[in-house]
């Protein structure tokens, strides 16, 4: 499985048309389903559907979708992952179901509140942000300070790993980082403040997920950390090719990310979120500058 | 209520920091609720929960959700619309409570099955697409045919009508505009084609509505339509500032639009799903060409 299908498309230029084969984003359906209860009636639930783009990374999409709502805690509650192959044949590979251990158990009224959330937050006005804040912890008070010159340098970085929208531009990308003491020039002038990130697995380059949504792509590679047990991810950084919604915020305090920088604009929920929840929240990331509208306490700018 | 909301920033840029107010697009969270039954045994259900962005457009989102996703069929089947003023005084603006006559009958299968699909398509791999034709109907055969020129200048058309992205940078746009005799560059060769929309409300500038999602600014516009009694939109073009996914097809083929263009690349889905429906699919829309994914027989081009 790939991310992407190839087309012919007709192209209309300023004088001249053509048919080419084009390259697209690939888009099918996943559904997860939640296997849980005692071995002698064990109960199935469907979760969710989403619309996603195979990228051989769906078991990590439902790890990081049944993480980041609060159905599952931790990498030891899980019995089993695996396609459903006893559905039809071309639904084989967009049903994956998560074997939860017996002793597990599910609040079946959470299960519904968040399959009712899939699209959203759930409940309404401003009662939401307090439900939501139950089950999104709020971030514990840390001392990770990282330089702007570092955060701009992350761009480039995200560019490098987006395999796939340089051939669609259709694709959203996640990439989630810890600072390297190897970035010398990202970290003069504060190394010890960003000291022994090296010895994670997610330093260096990161990793990174792409997904024609921005919030399969964010439950992807929070799926990849919790898959690889690295949860929470204290000290990392995460990057969005996209603009900054409220799930997105919603999503990264639930993994406890400090930092969210985001390519596009935020919206006033991501805003008012990353503001209670102690998330700094970076938007319009460019080479040279960004914006920072929340918790600017662990930017560290040469200018001031 | 107005699309966007002020927030003090921290700009940092290459040689300079400093705090700004910055203007960012509003998100928050609106829930659909249906009253339907008889009036002695009146039912009410909770639909949907959508993040949007509140424009003052409110009921047409709600209308403009419930048609496009087969709940209701026509403006005539409408009792009332209004916010819920029983809730809590901060959520009175994001509840709509839309009543159905006595007469209408809701099929509450098709509600949960509706409600199921809010982000996205409601069941599994290639089943789902079959589901979707039963509720939503493919394009009868008509000779709606429109020059590659007036398609092209449509996207000067949407700038122009996005008041909101102006100032965030982070609303999509939904326009949906019928072809006029006034364009005389466009219609140039093919006047007899496009001969009387100059009477339809939505010829001249056409309609446009924004939002923080794309699905969101969509049905906004046709909801308008529908509580304009407009629909179907024959003979009409839909013009998206964001790429084309599945949805977005999905929801035009209710409305019966024959064109979509969009600025931005489509899915893989969304081109099958557009051949199928009968839909004529535009990407990549500029001023200077587009390419065509889908049902060309709608374009004409002076190239060929």
């Amino acid at each position: 499985m790939y991310g992407i299908k190839s087309f012919e498309i007709k192209k209309i230029g300023a004088k001249s048309v053509e048919k080419i084969p084009d390259l697209v984003a690939w888009e099918e359906p996943l559904e997860i389903r939640l296997g849980f209860g005692e071995m002698e009636n064990r109960q199935q639930k469907s979760i969710s559907v989403t619309m996603r783009t195979p990228t051989g990374h769906d078991f990590e999409l439902a790890l990081g979708f049944l993480f980041t709502e609060g159905i599952i805690a931790k990498l030891d509650d899980i019995l089993s992952i695996r396609y459903c192959v006893d559905a039809g044949r071309q639904a084989q590979e967009n049903i994956v179901r998560v074997e939860l251990k017996p002793s597990i158990e599910v609040d079946l009224s959470k299960v519904e509140r968040n399959f009712y959330a899939t699209s959203s937050c759930g409940v309404c006005g401003k009662a939401s942000i307090e439900s939501i804040q139950q089950h999104c912890k709020i971030l514990s008070s840390d001392d990770f300070k990282v330089p702007a010159s570092y955060i701009q340098s992350l761009l480039n970085i995200l560019k490098e790993k987006q395999v796939f929208f340089k051939h669609t531009g259709g694709l959203h990308a996640a990439l989630i980082i810890n600072p390297q003491p190897t970035h010398q020039t990202a970290l003069k002038g504060s190394k010890e403040k960003i000291a022994d990130y090296a010895s994670s697995p997610l330093g260096a380059g990161g990793r990174c997920r792409e997904d024609i949504g921005r919030h399969n792509a964010l439950d992807k590679v929070i799926g990849a950390a919790f898959q690889a047990n690295l949860l929470p991810l204290k000290n990392n950084i995460l990057v969005m090719s996209s603009r900054a919604s409220f799930e997105i915020i919603q999503k990264a305090a639930a993994a406890q990310i400090p930092i969210v920088a985001c390519v596009g604009a935020p919206s006033s929920l991501a805003i008012e979120t990353a503001q209670d929840f102690g998330v700094t929240l970076i938007g319009f990331l460019r080479n040279d500058g960004f914006n920072v509208y929340a918790h600017e306490e662990r930017i560290i700018s040469s200018c001031e």
